[in-house]
């Protein structure tokens, strides 16, 4: 993959060579998706919120009765090293200095037989991460908003597979995705069994109305956004109040704003909901507002 | 892994470098579980219900908006082709001359860049068929039974997730069969929203009571077992009646006979659930019979 860094278990394949960056048929990830995995960002080449993505590769860990064989610094190891090898590739073929990147660390149970016992496993877990160019919207983008659909298949119930663990079982929010992409829409939101709204595939979701920002809990099954904490900070600082509740996709139709949050994507305006528009059709004031805090926020802390 | 074939897209590995078996870390399966299979298993070397495995992957394909580039041809083709060359292995190793397999055939939607979206996918699907000894329970291990445990964890709801859909998303079975392992019994039931039974984790599920066998009907939302198909058209030819009904754990608990069905196993009896013995906890005379019956089936259709 052209100006990717692939690395395996701490070792980088040489970049001519990350195609050819290889797990064996007989590990777990390839067989049943056991696996789990996080996406951190670089702002001006720094590391975005990594404590909190390696806390919560543990807790995933922990919901996944996945014992992690490396530690947090061989982990973080494994990330800065990669990001290194990505900056001297850019360096190299691009003259860009600091470039920004999207990593994904992704951590297998390990290779062994067939079957699902334990026992079967015959080596620790296997950590690959990816280091990417970061592409992220542009403000047209952000002037356009997103497109929703929330689509007929439901977020899987957590009492089956907990959406708070981010795991290799990722088929729920693909089938999602390709539902929303059928409609035509650019992506999906999906309701749980009781028609309340969960989250999108990939982000948290958030509306607001009358000045007052609404976005479901965790208790309803759906993963703990870092930057879904950080935008409830951010409101909260900016005098906004943020409720956490159950509401059905009639709410978001009437709302005045409708954003997600992403590690990738902060603050994004959604402004067409099953192809009715929402308020103007235009990000909003509040949207606007929490966008502009992020970035803030990334200068102060990361800039 | 020691005598095990491993196939990759039709190309048979050396058999001492069956470990060396990869596939690349951009391959939709390892990032997403983006993958289906089956489990196909031979008699006195001949392939049982292969139409019906192929027929069945298509099935799974269609759920998940797969298209497998391969034709049942060449997949069977795969299939046979691996087999002969694990017969030779075989022959090499053991002298034994038609060995029984268990054949597990993966198909991954293919390698591409990290994201959804299908036009990232820059392979077609990609075929790996792995043919290790087929393991069998013992006449002891079916006089003994199997104890099984209806786990807290509930199976996949069909409209977040389809358990007719034979996929490389395997977490919920994975967890279910854990949990029942700490509890110190050999395997899991699960349980819908509803606490009505829908299947274990690999396998079909059945009890008899008062001669009348019962099964959760396909719509509950399992896989369209066909072991639990062929049982169900043994029964009728014995001239037990079988029924297709929703029903709770305690059915289980007052049962005559409780018994699981897969491709691996047949019918298989199951003595103990939750701790509780199932009749006198020996196997019962229906599920001797049907075991009687598919073995005779094999004898007469592949044998």
């Amino acid at each position: 993959m052209q100006n990717t860094v692939v690395n395996i278990n701490g070792t980088c394949l040489p970049s001519h060579r990350s195609n050819e960056g290889n797990i064996s048929v007989f590990d777990r990830s390839f067989l049943y998706g056991d696996s789990l995995y996080e996406v951190i960002r670089t702002y001006n080449g720094r590391f975005v919120f990594m404590p909190e993505h390696l806390r919560r590769l543990r807790e995933s860990a922990k919901l996944c009765h996945l014992k992690i064989k490396q530690s947090d610094r061989e982990l973080s190891h494994y990330v800065k090293s990669s990001y290194a090898e990505f900056c001297k590739l850019y360096a190299k073929n691009l003259g860009s200095k600091t470039p920004d990147a999207y990593i994904r660390i992704v951590v297998s149970r390990g290779t062994g037989k067939i079957g699902f016992g334990l026992n079967n496993l015959l080596t620790p877990t296997t950590v690959v991460t990816y280091v990417l160019p970061l592409t992220q919207p542009t403000k047209a983008d952000f002037e356009k908003g997103y497109t929703m659909r929330v689509v007929k298949r439901l977020r899987n119930d957590p009492r089956a597979l907990d959406p708070a663990m981010k795991s290799g079982n990722y088929l729920n929010s693909l089938l999602a995705y390709l539902e929303a992409q059928d409609e035509g829409d650019t992506d999906a939101l999906l309701v749980n069994h009781m028609g309340f709204l969960t989250e999108g595939t990939t982000f948290n979701i958030f509306y607001a109305k009358n000045g007052i920002v609404a976005t479901p809990p965790l208790d309803i099954g759906i993963l703990d956004g870092i930057t879904r904490r950080q935008i409830i900070q951010e409101a909260k600082k900016l005098g906004i109040e943020v409720r956490e509740i159950r509401f059905t996709k009639e709410r978001l139709y009437e709302a005045d704003e409708v954003f997600l949050s992403s590690t990738l994507k902060d603050a994004f305006p959604i402004t067409y909901v099953d192809g009715k528009k929402i308020a103007n059709g235009k990000p909003g004031p509040i949207t606007r507002k929490l966008k502009k805090a992020m970035v803030g926020f990334y200068e102060k802390n990361f800039g």
